[in-house]
């Protein structure tokens, strides 16, 4: 197993949006540790998550979270590893809340803001982030471009049988 | 002096919005806290700020932050005191990520949110907040309602005038 | 029974946002008034509901429409109670025009926001300024607070299982 | 002189918006009442404003507000007269708050609103709605899209020696 | 019958929109003209439906259009008739684009845009325009703005039992 | 010279985005007539421009109009030649009704839409459909993208020197 | 057949969106070339499917895709024919990432917007297009044009039909 | 020196939100490699710069552009190394285009996204990433954070003075 990455959703709803995200990480070989801890409802295991973090091996940091979604954000605050931030999907414009209030953060603390419901996205770029020290998960992600390469062609093939009877 | 209120802010940066809100404070006779704290920055001073407030006798919170503006509603997750959240304008849409960032917050956790840049309507609404328990601070209300009609119709008697040479 | 509220909403329509809201109220012990009342079709009755508040002993007033949202800000006009404005979710950008009407109050006028379809988060935010008087409501938002973060720190508990058959 | 316009402004402040509106008003000889009115502020008399312009040869009534602008809504829910919404812009994404919150109406009390700032077209529109009663504006009308379409034409002729030193 | 509107809508997917105007103007007893018309499809048809209208006893006319909405603005170039415009809901923002297409006209040519998908209310729309001229459309005005205040409280009267169950 | 393009403005205020535009197909080398038509104000005469273009030699049309911007879409309704739109900057969220008025056409009516203010992009949009036909446009579009590339070049050799004395 | 227009989507998913678009292209009788390639995961295919479509007989490229929808610029980055770029709707506000994504090119590379979800447009103004060059497909598109007007026209004389039971 | 970032910017215009980035890599002791290069004016030179990258050494890139901003995205799918997106501020809703195209990537290639003009925390970022690899980096970032804490707390110790002539 290569790396260390913390998962932690604002609420037990975001678990649709966190499982691909898991999955892709286990495919990867990468450790994962995941939690349900909020930045509203309960700040100070946020805190205490984000601080202790390292410590507990994590590596890099996941916050997931809609609407006010604060949570990427203060793991960020209490915590020198990369933390990736995943907004989830709302109503209200399709999640421009989640994403505008993970992605739009101050100067002096950053969050790695990957695309609203992204989950698959967020853990590739964990194992991005990871593959700078662990030299073989550069090699997995190589071969995972060359298999979406491939599978985007095999599709390219396949689309004249598909339109066949268009 | 009747109440008091907390008045923290992200960043020295939002002093300019600030002002007009600790003079309303002053205005009415309300005592006021100021504070240069951010949820990103110095989350520790945040909890403990929001968690000691009632101790040291504050009874309305307003917290002042742009872009990702988590503070309000972080300083709301610390404490069961009524937080009020004053978005700061930024280029982005006029504050739109500030003000979504403040007033979309998830269930269980509310931020009493006034208009982008609000200074003095989140002075007002901490003074009506406290006028529940302090009815001399209704009596003020009262008083600066009328004042704002009568210069209202001061303003629409003057305006013959003003068109005059139109 | 501790505090009263006054609970008005700008159409039955919303009656599903206002649920939650008197739900919530009714578990911390608080009195509720509940009326429809518009701005737009009985502006009479709201002037009139707003201005009689207090001599009935309503302390919060919340104001719950949707689209051109007047209510909230016409309530605070003619009242100098604390007025919480609740915007409803429309098509419009997943209510964008609701928030935007309520929040956006000019200077003098505050309207205390809560998220679109908040219905809960009114209430609670009803309840914290009511704590401000009733100390009773803060030692329930203290416990209510504590359970939430007691269903949090379960869901986290419960994660390992939920995540098993990943 | 035909027809008559109660021109009401929110503040004072939107006076830059109301002036062309009122000289066009004037050009085509139509009555002209202005008052500053604040739904939120002096809303007695907004109401009565609204109530009694028909009674006072009140023909049409123009609502110019910004931000949360319940102005114009306002006036349409105390009178069955026709009732324009000018919005006013402001750095909320150029006046996007005041645009939804004046056209974004309930059903059952229209709002006819012209385009942001457009302080030119709630005239015209004022003129073109008078123009059903009073024919003489009709013409006037006629005349002045003749006009228009000169002034165009006359730009359209002109531009060959404007682009010459491009 | 007093007075006679003309109902233009860009496309047959419109009458779902169209249909609550139409009801509205009958019970009115208004009189309608009813055409499906594009100003990208059939712009002749357009340009001559709107320059023939007043000859033919149309005094308002309503364009309904949706997404790159022309449809009322160019009717109000061909025409000094008051036009309404009635933007209809898309997937994009909820009909951002059409309202935004319909009510932003430029200067010198006003469109009176009600809210998106406000059928009924472009109708009532067209009803104030005509009250100016036909004082029996006024005084029916005034018994339906009764008739929904009565509505209202009605609602009202009925909520207590419709919360007894909460 | 090749081709021939008809630059048709919906107001002389347009001019500044206009210059590059016509800056660009002089430098190409294609002929220009330009116009100012508005089709709101001179409907007749965009209908007309549209509608005799080819028979006067245009190839390809450029509709520039801001706000409400019907323009490129009614040309591009009363003609088959390609038509390109090219929206102009408001204060209105930058030009995002402009954007939209112009992009989200109907079925069946397509309008070339190019960034908002892209008056040189609109320019050498033109050149590239022409180039279908001339080969010698073929030939300059290669160069030109080259001469860009060597640009880009050149300040990528340049930047060092730039970022000495940071 | 008169024309080659490369349909290219970023996605298999994209797939509903382009069959209405290849479908327009075969009733005008435009030969068309169809892939599945991707700017992020295909890049090198993308890149050597522009660079060889002059080559290959192409004469447009029509690139569809959504979110971060790259594909339609990078496309008109690697060559000098004619790109339109079709944005495929998405949750985020109904599309307007793909759109923005699309249209806001920078200067110097220009991509021929079309609707969200347009696919029908994109084919037509491919066609008009290849109509500068090829004056067959002008006259079908004239004839298209006639056949929209007609379908129309009959909409709109069936309506007195369809709206007798209102 | 410990890592290696390389910043590519889309444009020289670029240069202003590109300095405090460099000038924070450099506050680390990161070496930094930078280049203007354009996903659209020269597609090759930012395939093989993305493609070349590991070889050279570099271990994290930052791509920086504006509008439809391409860059980032296609930079990553180039490579297997982390890509920072920093989106370029522009007058379309204060970047909300930028931001969109960078972040808004479809599954497969992700985009660590930091705020508009976020030039600073796009340094910060890549030096967290880095520190998953050089402990050293991680302890200057652990005072870097210390710093900026110690900064706030002395501006907050500061206020008072500030706030004495209110």
């Amino acid at each position: 197993m290569n790396g260390c990455v913390s998962v932690i959703m604002g609420s037990k709803s975001d678990l649709d949006v966190v499982k691909p995200c898991l999955k892709t990480l286990k495919d990867f070989g990468v450790k994962t540790q995941t939690h349900v801890l909020s930045a509203h409802r309960t700040p100070e295991q946020v805190a205490s998550a984000a601080a202790q973090a390292k410590k507990n091996g994590v590596e890099v940091i996941i916050g997931v979270a809609g609407k006010a979604a604060a949570l990427a954000g203060v793991l960020a605050g209490h915590t020198s590893l990369p933390v990736i931030g995943l907004p989830v999907a709302t109503s209200m414009m399709g999640g421009l809340d989640s994403l505008l209030s993970t992605v739009q953060m101050p100067g002096g603390v950053p969050v790695a803001t990957v695309a609203v419901n992204g989950g698959e996205n967020a853990a590739l770029l964990a194992v991005r982030i990871l593959s700078v020290k662990y030299p073989e998960l550069a090699e997995k992600l190589d071969a995972h471009r060359e298999a979406m390469k491939a599978k985007t062609l095999a599709d390219d093939a396949a689309l004249e049988k598909e339109l066949k009877n268009l």
